[in-house]
């Protein structure tokens, strides 16, 4: 069902050094089934992270913050499938933490050194014991070129494994850059999470590094959304291990902004993927707001119209009843939204001319684009120079069977 | 396919003194239909408005607005369905003032003291010609006791014509309230619109019934969601004929709260009417949040919840994959929400005990619960002793197929 997406070829994923991965079958949920990860990182690495906003951050992620806020750097990332570790209380903290200290005591480090990452099924406790006693088979397989089998083992009700890589010369070097997530986020958030890795081999200072990680993930992973919702486990973390040559100490770097770029293009490349492979996605739109006041309008009207279940079941049924983008953009919440300032295009159709239908429209205009598999909506407030993009999908009669039948 | 809703008998629907109403086949948008409504009001009747948030309000929106601002009072109402007379620019407005002007005429009175509404399809001009030739025919038909036919002339895509009426013995009198509605609203926001009317035959001050009418709906229509989208053309009229022996001229009037809660309870029964009848529902749940710092962040967490697709995926399927509801709490946006002091009770089921799950919670406990046709999900959040509740549905199969071929 994958909107235009495939799994990528495993010698277009490049390698980095300074990175190693491994899975295991570890038997957290299901037999036979990858869905334990081991990321081992070389020593003196950089990271940055960024975390759900949920208040029921999993076990995990408050594990996450903790060793990232000690400052001791990063040796290892453990990722589970088949269970979030989530609404599991202390219980859930400790099997966290635990997972941490076996992994440190395996590769020889602190376990607060070690982060961890759970996605899966909320409110149900881990089986810690099984996934303890699947990471020396994660660690037997511990090898530079398995970014395709770690997105392997990082899916959960993904169709598609996701990764995506770069190569990119800059400053008279050349930098790479590879990642992998899963797709869940906001897709499926009870299989929950959106999870994300990206590993280069550039030397980059922590605090920089941490700032390009929230950058990449605003303009990426924050701007998908299927259904709005919000797991407890959302987690990207990017890893820089110094090994290769490249050095960046800060934004004045000259090779700052093409880091910057290749990071978010890997970034928005997996975060697209995510969508593409939306529960019951038969489409992929991209809502994009021009002329707000402030980026933060811009996104609110670019979300409600992504979350509105009419506009997106329009979307599946390839109706143009684009009065519902247009009612979206009135209840979104803007103070003073001048309507009679408002213009609407659907690619290349002008639909809404000075907040009303516009004369020239035609409904087979209309019927032509919303048949296409990729579609952008632009809207035009009259307000600004302001803007944003939220990538979504259409909501299906599968989206429904998927999510009612899922436990079953 | 309406949850426990059954059209309501002619005969509970007692007349209001000083109320007519007549319909009409206009042929607006199909033939040999009732699509148009007139309600005669008798003279010096009050009346009180609440209308859409949304910033593209529909032309008859805006009329109501300016008419009733205008201060003379109200002498019909005229209601259209088959087209929402919405995104249709300066035509629509000339449209919908055309509507008033030609029902004004034919009854004599100012344009002025006509209110017009309409619910149908979005950004498409009203057929004006074909709407004011069935006026006559309306007119013609006009009588007291035809609350029914009047709640089948605003039907749109609802299953069921939705009235509700009391009689209230108070103050040495007795008070009738009587009110019909279509569903619509956020539940059917394309066929667009909530549309509901109150009248009663008591006396009430304008100011007061303006008030009246505000917390009625703040405590009902307000409080309903199927899918988070608010119509364009959203109104809630109520009308106080003052034919009655009852009079209320402040909040110390000694019927003042009983009047207030008939007035109430007719609001919410017609609201609940919507939901029950929203698109595809299968289950009526109430997501009641308890222990709030506030009113405004208990509806905004129950307003999380009840618009999860997730979380009515799980309903429709009378799945207690409860994680999900949690989640949503989690993203509601609650500042400094304690997750360890959250609550869950699902029916009588105590599901989550301190933010996590309840030692003593069996699953088919929760799975007993799901599989009845009308749920509570209490939260208590352990901040306060505010509260609020939200009433929606679940998210079935025939959600997706009603909005996806509507139109088609």
């Amino acid at each position: 069902m994958a909107v235009n997406l495939h799994a990528p070829d495993s010698k277009s994923l490049f390698p980095v050094l300074g990175i190693e991965l491994g899975w295991a079958e570890a038997g957290i949920r299901k037999p036979d089934r990858k869905d334990l990860l081991v990321v081992r990182v070389a020593d003196g690495a950089s990271v940055g992270g960024v975390f759900t906003q949920n208040s029921f951050a999993a076990a995990p992620v408050l594990v996450c913050r903790e060793h990232l806020a000690g400052g001791r750097g990063v040796r290892a990332l453990v990722v589970n499938t088949g269970n979030a570790n989530a609404g599991t209380g202390t219980v859930g903290l400790e099997a966290a933490r635990a997972s941490c200290e076996a992994l440190a005591k395996l590769i020889g480090c602190d376990a607060r050194q070690v982060l961890p990452f759970s996605t899966g099924v909320i409110m149900e406790q881990l089986p810690i014991g099984r996934l303890i006693a699947g990471l020396p088979q994660a660690l037997g397989r511990l090898g530079q070129d398995h970014w395709l089998q770690a997105a392997q083992a990082i899916m959960t009700t993904d169709t598609v494994p996701k990764a995506a890589s770069r190569r990119v010369d800059t400053a008279g070097t050349t930098v790479t850059l590879t990642g992998i997530a899963k797709g869940a986020g906001m897709v499926r958030p009870d299989m929950a999470t959106m999870l994300g890795f990206v590993a280069t081999d550039a030397s980059i200072a922590p605090a920089l590094l941490q700032q390009l990680t929230q950058r990449a993930a605003d303009r990426s992973f924050n701007c998908i959304t299927i259904d709005g919702d919000t797991s407890t486990n959302d987690s990207f973390v990017a890893i820089a291990t110094g090994r290769g040559s490249l050095r960046i100490e800060s934004e004045q770097a000259p090779s700052y902004s093409a880091f910057s770029d290749a990071l978010n293009e890997v970034a928005r490349e997996l975060a697209h993927a995510i969508v593409r492979d939306g529960e019951g996605a038969t489409k992929f739109i991209e809502v994009r707001v021009e002329q707000a006041a402030t980026e933060v309008e811009a996104r609110q009207v670019a979300y409600a119209v992504a979350h509105s279940p009419l506009v997106k079941t329009a979307f599946f049924a390839s109706d143009p009843n684009l009065g519902r983008i247009l009612a979206a953009v009135g209840y979104a919440g803007i103070d003073r939204l001048q309507p009679e300032r408002v213009q609407m295009h659907l690619d290349d159709v002008h639909v809404v001319l000075d907040g009303g239908r516009h004369p020239d429209y035609r409904e087979e205009d209309g019927q032509r684009v919303m048949k296409n598999s990729e579609i952008v909506v632009r809207l035009l407030l009259g307000r600004g120079r302001a803007g944003a993009s939220v990538w979504t999908t259409d909501l299906s009669h599968d989206y429904v069977s998927i999510n009612a039948d899922y436990r079953s």
